[in-house]
C-alpha cells in the first residue's frame, strides 16, 4: 500500500538528520564529513549512527535509528549497497521524511541484481512515505536551513538553486564559485535519479520564492517530455543555465557508468534547450560564468557591444580576438571619441582604438575618465576592465592589494558604472605564485564585495557575456 | 657611411649594461625595475644613467653614457621619443653593440613624423654600427647571461627561446610558466621591429645549440617571404610553436595600435604555418600548455589514445567530452581489462570504461595498479591523472601537501611510467581560495621536479596534446 509521499519542501527544513555509517575516525569519509559539516553550520539535531561507536567528533553515537530520542527527517546513508533495503525498514518505522543514499553501487555498476536492488528501494519508499535521493549522490545543501554536506564554503543563503547529477560537482560549485560572490538557496545533488529527479526539482525551483537563477548540471533524463515541459515552465520564470554532461561518445559511456544515465542525443537535448529559452554551457567554469554574469551585471546587456579598458598591449590584442570570436563585437572609436581619450591618456605606449590600452590604466583618475567617454558611445554595451598580477606590480609594495589602490580604483568604477549606466565587467588574471595570488584574492574580494562581476581570463568575459546577450535577446 | 652590423650573438652577453631613463624613485618605473633586476640577477657591470641624479638603488649614477668608466655593450633606453636621436649618437660615441628602446610612441602612434623618426633612428644605428630593439617592447632576458628586465621569474637556464611582439607576453611567458617547470634560454621582446625582427631572430634561434625549442607570439611580419624561409628551416630543426595575435578584424586593429602590425591575412598566416609543420595555439595559456607537454611528456605520443584515471563521476564525464572534443580517443576497455581492473578497484563508486574513476584512486598502490594495467593496452598511447584540491581533501591534516601523502602517489607514477613506457600527464585542478593553492602549489612543485609535464585542466590536456600529436604525426 501506498502512502502519500512528502513534497519536496519538506526535505529542505528537516528537524532533525541522522547520519547512518558515520564513524569517529579521523580518515575522510563521507558520513563523517557531513556529521562534521553539520557541527560546524550549527544545524541543531544531529544523530550519528553506528552499532560499532558510542560518541563521533564528541556527538552520541547511536545503534539504530530507533535508539535515537529526537525526531529524525533526514537520514544520510553512507553503508554497503547490500544493508539498503534493513535500513528503509528502519527509515519507515522512525517515520523519517527523506532518505539520502552517498551509498553507490546501485544500477550504475551495470549489475542486473543491483538495479533490481534500486526498484525493491523505490518500492519501500512509497510504503513507507518517504522519499529518497540518490542513491550514488551527496545529497543537499541548504543554508538557511543549516542542512550542509561539505565544509569550507559560505554558509550564508543566496539566490541560486543548483540540481546535479554530480555529487563532486554539487559541492565544486558553491565552493569555486564562493569568492566570485555567488551563494546558494539550495543544492541537490541527485545521482541515479531513483526517486526524485531533475522535472520534480525544475518544477520546484520554478515555484520557490527563494531561487531567482536556476543551474543544472544533467548526464541524461528519465522523461524527456515531462522535462521539456518541467524545463519550459522553469526557463518561462526564470534564468535556467544547463550544463550538459556526456555530449561525446565516451562522455555518454562515462555517463552512463557514472549514474547509469542514458544520455540522450545531443543534438535532441539542444533543441529542446533552445526550444525553451535556456542557457546551455559546455563545462563548470562556464556554468559558474554565467551565473556571475547574471547575479551581478547590472543592467543585463542586450547587445553585443563591448569596450575593453586596461594596461598591456599584448592582453589587448588577445582581448580583441577573443571577444569578436565570440561573437561579440568590439565597436570601433570614431576620431572625436579617440580625442577625447587623448585629453587624459598618453600618446606613447598607448592604445585609442578600442581597446583601450594606456600604461596609466591603473589610475583611478584615468580609469574613470576613460569609462566615462566610453560609456557614451551608443553601440558599447559593456565595459571590460582588466587587471594582471605580475611580480611587476608587487614590486610598488604591493600596490594591488593595498587598500590605497584599491579602494579609490572601485569608488571609480562604482561612480562611472552609475553615471554610464551600463555594466562593468572584471577580468582578473589569477596568478601562478602565492603572493600574486593574495594580492589577487584581495582584490577579487573588494571587487566582489562592491558587486562588480569577477571573471578569471578575457575569454571567460567573451564566453559568458556572449551566452548572456544571446539569452536576453530571445 | 654604414659599419658592419654586429650579429645577434654579441648582444646576449653585454660586458656592461646602461639604464638610460632610471630614477631613485620608489614608482614602478620599466627602467628603475630593470636595473632593480640586474642588480638582484648578480649582473656584474650596471650603469644606471640620468643626469638628474647621482645614485640610483645604492648604484653610482652617471649623467651621460660618456660618463661611464666602463665598457657599455648594451643599453636601455626609457627616455622620451623625442631624445631619441640625440641619445643613438651617444650610444655611436660609446661603441655600443645594441640599442634596446623601451620607449613607445613610434610609428604604432600613427603619426608621420613618429614613423619618419625610426627611419632616422634606423640610418643612426647602420652609421654607428649597433643593433635596435625595439622600439615599444621590453627586450632581452638572458638569464645565462643574468641579463633580465623583470623579476619574480626563475633564472636557470633552461632549453625554450621565446620571441615576442608584445612586451607583456614576453615577460609574463616566464613567469606563468616557471612553476610548471619551464626554463628559458633568451627570451626577446621586439616590438615595432624596426632593426632586429621575427625572422632574424627565428634564423638565429634555428641555429643556437642551447635552444631545443622555439615559441614565438607574432602580431605581423614585415617580409612574407622572408619569415616563411626562416620560419621553414627553423621547423625543420625543432619544434616552433606560434601564437598570432590579431586574428580578428578588432584585433588586427588592436596589433596595429601596439605595434605598428600591418598583420597578415589570418587564413595565409595558417597556410604558412601549416607548410612548415610548426605548431599554431590561440592564446598564451595553450602555448604555455604546449611548451609543457614538447619539455615533458616522454615520450611524446604518436597517437591520439588517452586514458583518464581519477576519483569523481563528474569529472571523468568531463574529462571524455573534452578529450573527444579536442579529436583525441577513448578506447573502450576490453572485459577482460576490466575485470583485471575489478580485482583492485571497488565496485561502488567506480567507473571502469574509460575514464576509470574509483574512489580509492588516491590510493598510490591504486594508482599504480590501475596505470600499468591500462599502460598495456594497445591503443592507449598516453594517460592522464587527474587531482583537485577541494576543502575535503584537507580535512584528513592536508593529505594532498602532505609528503606523506605525495611522496608515494609521485613514486607510484614513476615506477609506471617507466614499466609501460608511456607518457603519463598531470591534471592539477588550481583551487579558489588561499589554503587550496598552498596544497595545490606544493603538489604541482613535487610533480614538476619528478620530471611531470603539469596541465590545469582536462580541457587544457585535451588541446595541448591533441595540437602536439598532430605535430609529431606530421
Amino acid at each position: 500500500m501506498e502512502r502519500e509521499k512528502p513534497s519536496l519542501a519538506k526535505l529542505f527544513s528537516p528537524r532533525g538528520v541522522a547520519i547512518v555509517g558515520a564513524s569517529p575516525s579521523g580518515r575522510v569519509s563521507f558520513a563523517t564529513m557531513v556529521v562534521l559539516s553539520l557541527k560546524e553550520a550549527g544545524f541543531p539535531a544531529i544523530y550519528p549512527v553506528n552499532p560499532k561507536y558510542t560518541e563521533v567528533l564528541g556527538l552520541p553515537c547511536y545503534p539504530s535509528l530507533q535508539a535515537i530520542p529526537g525526531v529524525v527527517d533526514h537520514v544520510v546513508v553512507s553503508i554497503p549497497a547490500e544493508s539498503a533495503l534493513g535500513l528503509l525498514d528502519d527509515c519507515a518505522a522512525k517515520g523519517v521524511k527523506s532518505v539520502h543514499f552517498f551509498t553507490a553501487g546501485f544500477s550504475e555498476s551495470g549489475y542486473t541484481e543491483r538495479a533490481e536492488l534500486e526498484r525493491a528501494m523505490m518500492s519501500k519508499a512509497r510504503a513507507g512515505g518517504f522519499r529518497i535521493i540518490g542513491p550514488n549522490c551527496v545529497g543537499l545543501f541548504v543554508p538557511k536551513s543549516r542542512l550542509v554536506n561539505a565544509f569550507g564554503i559560505p554558509l550564508e543563503p543566496g539566490p541560486i538553486s543548483f540540481i546535479s547529477q554530480s555529487g563532486g560537482h554539487a559541492q565544486n560549485l558553491p565552493f569555486y564559485s564562493g569568492p566570485r560572490g555567488l551563494r546558494f538557496s539550495k543544492v541537490v545533488s541527485y545521482g541515479n535519479a531513483l526517486d526524485v529527479d531533475e522535472s520534480e526539482l525544475l518544477d520546484y525551483f520554478s515555484q520557490d520564492t527563494e531561487t531567482d537563477i536556476i543551474a543544472a548540471y544533467i548526464e541524461g533524463v528519465k522523461d524527456g517530455r515531462r522535462f521539456l515541459r518541467a524545463l519550459g515552465e522553469a526557463a518561462a520564470r526564470k534564468p535556467v543555465v544547463i550544463y550538459k554532461g556526456g555530449t561525446t561518445e565516451a562522455g555518454k559511456r562515462a555517463a552512463h557508468g557514472h549514474t547509469a544515465s542514458l544520455t540522450s542525443s545531443v543534438a535532441v537535448f539542444d533543441a529542446l534547450c533552445k526550444q525553451v529559452r535556456t542557457i546551455q554551457v559546455d563545462d563548470m567554469e562556464e556554468l559558474i560564468d554565467v551565473l556571475v554574469a547574471l547575479r551581478f551585471a547590472r543592467p543585463l546587456p542586450r547587445d553585443t557591444g563591448v569596450a575593453i579598458v586596461g594596461a598591456g598591449g599584448g592582453p589587448s590584442v588577445l582581448a580583441s580576438d577573443e571577444m569578436e570570436k565570440a561573437e561579440l563585437h568590439l565597436p570601433y572609436l570614431s576620431p572625436e571619441v579617440q580625442a577625447d581619450l587623448r585629453q587624459f591618456l598618453p600618446l606613447a605606449g598607448s592604445i585609442f582604438s578600442n581597446p583601450v590600452d594606456a600604461p596609466n590604466l591603473a589610475s583611478p583618475e584615468a580609469i574613470s575618465a576613460t569609462m566615462r567617454v566610453l560609456g557614451k558611445v551608443p553601440d558599447i554595451h559593456m565595459l571590460v576592465y582588466h587587471l594582471g598580477f605580475h611580480p611587476i606590480s608587487r614590486w610598488g609594495g604591493g600596490r594591488f592589494s593595498a587598500a590605497a589602490f584599491l579602494r579609490p580604483v572601485i569608488d571609480a568604477l562604482i561612480e562611472a558604472q552609475q553615471a554610464i549606466g551600463k555594466p562593468v565587467l572584471l577580468a582578473l588574471r589569477p596568478a601562478p605564485d602565492l603572493p600574486g595570488m593574495k594580492d589577487f584574492l584581495t582584490a577579487q574580494e573588494a571587487f566582489v564585495e562592491a558587486g562588480f562581476p569577477v571573471f578569471h581570463s578575457l575569454r571567460q568575459v567573451a564566453k559568458a557575456m556572449a551566452r548572456v546577450v544571446a539569452w536576453n535577446q530571445a
